[in-house]
This record gives C-alpha cells, sequence and structure tokens, in this order.
C-alpha cells in the first residue's frame, strides 16, 4: 500500500461591508476596487475540507457534499490545485526529503454546515478552504497574504476568507495580481460586543450568478466608474477608521451605504440586475426604523447577490433586534422554533418567548408600524459572531 | 349681480424617459438635470379645471374632484395663481378695457377622469390645467414654453403637460429659472405608431414624497452628481435624436435605462429609496425576455415615484404584450375584464378573449418561462397613446 498524506482544514464565511463588485482582469480574478468584510463564525457558518495525496490514485477528485464533482470542469479549482503545486514543487527542488506530492493526485471532500438551500454563497469558504488545506499538506511556507493569492483565483471574495477578524482585500494595481490579496485590519477579539444576524429570505427567481452579474456593470453602467474612483476609496480608509475605533455609529452607516450603492450600481446595469426583493427592502425599511426610534446606528443591514440580509448589531441590541425581526417576520408552520431562530447566544429563556412579547416599548411600536410579513418570508435566522481564520 | 368671466380648460399627464430627479432650487423649482417626456393622451388620463372670476367672490377656493381644499395650504399653488394675476395685472395697465380680473377672487374646480386610487400622479396635469386655464380667463399673451414656467413653479413636470408629444423640459443656467421652460420636440403626429400600456400595481406601502426623495438624493447619493453631469447631457440629445429619426431601438433602451439610472441614484440616497416593488422587477424582466425573444427592443418600461409601470411600444407589438402581461398578470374576481383591460384601441374582438389565448408562439413560450403572478397583483392596464397639450 502506497503512504499517503492528508490535511483537513475549516473555514469561515466573511461578508463585505465594502463590497467587491468588478473585476479588471478576468482571469487572474483581479478586483476593480478593494473591498473589506468580516469574518463570521465557524461555529455557525464554515466550509470543512479534506485533501489526500496519494501515489496510488490515478486522477484528481472533487467530492462536494458527498456528491462526487467533475473536478475538469472547474477551471478555477483546477487553477487553485495547479498553483498550488507549483509551490510545493519548488519546495521539494530545495528539500530532496521532501515527499514529491506534486507530482501526485488528490483526492478532495469538501463539507458545509449549513444547508445548500439557505442561499448562501460558500464558495469564499469553499475556496479558503480548500487553499488552507492544500497549504497544510503541501507543507507551504508561504504567509496567509501570499496564499490568499491563491484562493483569489479560486474565488474573489475566497481570498478574505483567509483570515478571521475584519479583512481588507487590496485591489492592487499590478497585471501580474502579486498586490492583491488580503490583509487583516484587525483581530477577531478586537472587537467581541459585534454579532450578526443572517435572515435567509425566500425567493422563487433564480438570481444572476455574481460572475456574469459583474461584468455586465463593469461593460454597462455609467456609474460604476464613480463608485471604483471616487466612492470606494474614501471608504476603504473611513471603514479601517471606524473598526480601528470600535465606532459602530460610523461602521453601520458606511456598511448600509456601501450595501445600497452596490445594488444601485447593478440596478445601473444593462438589463438591469436585481437581487434584493420586497422582503429585503423591508428589512431596510426595519432597520432604519429601528435606528430612528433608537436616534443612533444600532443596527446595519447589507446584501450581497441575493436576497437574504445580513444586520451587524452589537450584543446589547440583539435581543431587541431579534425580538422585531421574528415578530415582523414569522416562521411558518413547517419550520420549528428552534430550526427558526436556534439563540445559540441564549438571548432568551426559551425557545417559545422568541417574538413572543415585545420587552421593550420602542420595539413594540415599531413591530406595529411595520407590521407582519407573511409566515415564511424569512425562512431561518441564524445568529452569529466575528469568527477566526481556517483552523 | 356682478359679471363672472369662466374658463374650462382639459390637460394631459406625461411620462418621461429621460427622468426629472433633484431641484437646484427648491423654492423656484428649477431642476439639476434637463428631462424629456411623452405625453399621453386624454382620452385616458387628464385633468379638467374650471377656473371663475368675479368681482363677488370674497376669496380664493378650490375644489378637488369635488371635495373643498384649503388653498392656502398649497403655497406652490398660491404661488402660480399669484405668478399669473401679476401677468394679468401688466396686461390690463396696457388695457383699459380689460377687466380687473387681477383683483378678483378665485373659484378653482379641478377633476381628474382616472380614479386617484390608480396612484398615479396627477399633480403634472393638474397644474398644467390651471395654469392653462388661468392664461385663458385672464387672455395671456405670453407664449405656452412662457406659461411653462408658471406651471413649473407649481409642480416641476407640469410644464412638460403643457404640450402635446414629445416635450423637453430644459434645465436652464439662470438663478431666476426664465430659462427653464418646456419646449415642443415633436408634436403628437410625428409618431403616431408609439402607444403605451399604464399598469397600475397594487402596493401597500406608502411611498416617500417626490418632493423630500430628491432633496435626500442630492444631499447623500454619492452618485447622482455624476448622472447630472456625464449621463443625462448625452441621452438628451441621443433621446432627441431617436425621437426625430422615430428609432423605437433607440429610444427603448435610452428609456429603460434612465429610468433604472433614476432607481439607482434613489437606492443610493439615504436612507434609500425604494419605489419598485417585486411586481416591478417582474414586469422589467418580462420586457427584457420579450424583447429577448424578439431579437429586438419591442417594449420599453419606465417606473416613476411608485410601483405602477408604463411600458411603450409601437402598435405592431401591443396585442402580443397585452397578452402577455394580462397572462403573467392576471386580474382579481373583484375586476371585471372590462374594468382591467378596457381595449381602447380594439385589438381584440372581445374582452373575454384577453390574455385568454396566446396566439404568438414565442409569447406563449414566454408567459411559460416568467409564470403567473397571484390575481391582482395587477390592478388595471390603461392602453394609450401620445396626445395632445392642454385645450
Amino acid at each position: 500500500m502506497s503512504e499517503t498524506f492528508e490535511a483537513t482544514v475549516t473555514a469561515p464565511v466573511n461578508i463585505a461591508v465594502i463590497k467587491y463588485w468588478g473585476k479588471r482582469d478576468s482571469a487572474l480574478i483581479l478586483p476593480t476596487n478593494s473591498s473589506l468584510s468580516v469574518t463570521l463564525s465557524q461555529d455557525h457558518l464554515s466550509t470543512r475540507t479534506t485533501i489526500r495525496a496519494s501515489a496510488s490514485f490515478d486522477k484528481d477528485r472533487l467530492w462536494l457534499n458527498g456528491v462526487e464533482e467533475d473536478i475538469a470542469s472547474s477551471k478555477r479549482l483546477v487553477n487553485c490545485i495547479t498553483t498550488a503545486r507549483k509551490l510545493r514543487a519548488a519546495l521539494e527542488q530545495d528539500d530532496d526529503k521532501a515527499a514529491p506530492l506534486s507530482k501526485w493526485s488528490l483526492h478532495v471532500c469538501s463539507e458545509n454546515n449549513f444547508p445548500t438551500a439557505a442561499g448562501l454563497a460558500s464558495s469564499a469558504s469553499g475556496y479558503a478552504a480548500l487553499v488552507s488545506a492544500l497549504g497544510a499538506l503541501f507543507e507551504l511556507s508561504q504567509s496567509t497574504s501570499e496564499l490568499s493569492r491563491v484562493a483569489r483565483v479560486g474565488s474573489g471574495s475566497a481570498c478574505r476568507s483567509m483570515f478571521g477578524g475584519f479583512v481588507a482585500w487590496q485591489a492592487g494595481v499590478s497585471d501580474d495580481g502579486h498586490d492583491s490579496l488580503a490583509v487583516q485590519v484587525a483581530g477577531r477579539q478586537h472587537w467581541p460586543e459585534l454579532q450578526a444576524l443572517v435572515l435567509v429570505a425566500s425567493d422563487k427567481k433564480k438570481a444572476i450568478s455574481s460572475t456574469a452579474g459583474m461584468q455586465t456593470t463593469v461593460e454597462t453602467s455609467a456609474l460604476f466608474a464613480e463608485r471604483v474612483r471616487s466612492v470606494v476609496p474614501k471608504r476603504m480608509e473611513a471603514m479601517q477608521r471606524a473598526i480601528a475605533e470600535r465606532d459602530f455609529g460610523a461602521f453601520g452607516e458606511i456598511t448600509m451605504r456601501d450595501s445600497n450603492q452596490f445594488h444601485a450600481v447593478c440596478l445601473d446595469t444593462f438589463p438591469p440586475i436585481s437581487y434584493m426583493n420586497d422582503v429585503s427592502r423591508s428589512v431596510v425599511s426595519l432597520v432604519h426604523a429601528f435606528n430612528a426610534a433608537r436616534n443612533r446606528v444600532a443596527a446595519a443591514y447589507t446584501f450581497d447577490a441575493g436576497p437574504n440580509a445580513v444586520i451587524y448589531a452589537l450584543s446589547d441590541d440583539m435581543r431587541d433586534l431579534v425580538e422585531l425581526v421574528t415578530h415582523c417576520f414569522p416562521r411558518d408552520d413547517e419550520t420549528t422554533p428552534a430550526a427558526f431562530y436556534p439563540d445559540p447566544f441564549q438571548i432568551f429563556a426559551s425557545a417559545d418567548q422568541v417574538g413572543q412579547r415585545l420587552t421593550c416599548p420602542d420595539v413594540a411600536q415599531l413591530a406595529k408600524a411595520v407590521g407582519k410579513f407573511s409566515p415564511g418570508s424569512v425562512r431561518r435566522i441564524i445568529h452569529t459572531e466575528v469568527g477566526d481564520g481556517p483552523r
């Protein structure tokens, strides 16, 4: 029996607060602008990837959530593996004792700890897990930022999932992409009060893929260039300052403005791209009403390429926010309270208390003003916090 | 009994294809950019205003759709009347025989021939009717463009309802607004094949008023200035060329792009403004699918400050378009076929044929692809054409 090497890594999901939208180079996945994200806890959202290398394997193979996929059909996946193999080959050349892993075939098994049906983009955590596992398997000496370049080639935003905490993807200026990589802005412990709610919205419409959508935006939106040139650079600076100072008011406002502008340039695309639906729009209204009632930015929404909302808030505001959200967007009969909102931080005494009584008077009033949506408009709510990088 | 003078005028609704959004002067209603609209037929959408002047009236009074309103509470209405009175006073000074109408009180009665519940902005036709009626009553010698400045002070887009056909509102550059007025680009007979469908969408949410909304956009959208500076001027030129050449492909594409960009800058506003809902978004998808199937721009949507869609198309495409729309957005049980779609151009043999059989194969396929919305999502469909100015 031939020798087998194996590495297993889990990697987190990240949610951008300054959005990545648009490539200046599609093959290398070089973005038109820098972006910035928060890495979410792997306790609630993560991808686990195991890679085996063996001289006895006759070809590369891939299993996603237990189902074998054709590895060759994903050019990006092949690119990632090829790049990592080159780094390994260089290492083998310098070290006679290193096993010739760069020449062996690989078996890759990848699984998410959240249902694919949730409609959450798993490509970021997926490629971060793949590249981290390759790095571990191949014992690569490159830094995490250097490896983030490899993850970037798989899926742009994956480079940001190579770190925990708060992560910037620097757009870079070079044609070969060596300066387009992720750097950690602050660690996960920097701002422990920051939490997030993921509102999984039901949607019948198939969304336009972000890869296709963003290039149409670059080509057709008259406003997009202005966003890249004069808006994002200022926001990147202001956001890093807000994070450094743990200033939720600034953090939240920039987050909401940048989400809105991302969807604005999508709408300015021709044909227009709409990822948000009526439920998304109502979450926006609800958050602004919540903030208006508190006379401060107490919560901040952001939306990626789909109708799901992510709401950032500090832990002190979470109980009221969850009460409000679960009251206005009640679960349907087929969903148990524990499946709808598992309450991982135990902010309620029991699951049947969630959304049942509104303890805060202003929350009760807000819920009344916004009204109730039909049950199941939001399918489940994932309550999570800032998390660490690949393990 | 004292002498009474009276004038009655009807004025049309207009739907912009290059949108007005943003003021550089709120008091004078001077816009940040030029805009361009199509005047719709008064057979289907118009306001009728009667004004009486009498020495015996003790104060100005106003009735809207039969209900008396407090005239003093509308500063803009008072402004319009005051401006017209000044013009009349100048005329009286030059002509001894002219009755002193400028000193008499007025009774104003205004009615729409479409239900207010339709959610169609009636301020444009309303102020155009008011100013035209004042012009007739006062026998003013000013040109229609000159009078459009008076209508503009009542409601910006009202200045475009002073003409039939295709109308540009030139933004102007002067501080006193003398060069901010409407001019006719082409008459109603210039392009007789051009027709419009107004899809009245049901919406529970109260929309933000356009007056409040547009100023928030000017103040908070980072992309808005770019639209004003570099996008609209080019589109105004291209649109006038498209109209001159009766080029529906260019007309339709610019119309859709400009509607999308208007809603994009609304979304880039903080807090964001959303006028379109899921029904509106589906109309967008349906029109793009229709055009893709025909491999040309056969229909073009545009949305104002609400969820209603206006779809422009040439008369030859209207039967298929109505079939498609009525199939995908069926009437509810409380609405009779004749109330839902009155078929004023008799393109169907009878009302019960509308949306029942899809005669065109590509239309049948499209309807299948887009699916059916719940009955009543579109409440009624107004089919109309290009119309003339105030009568």
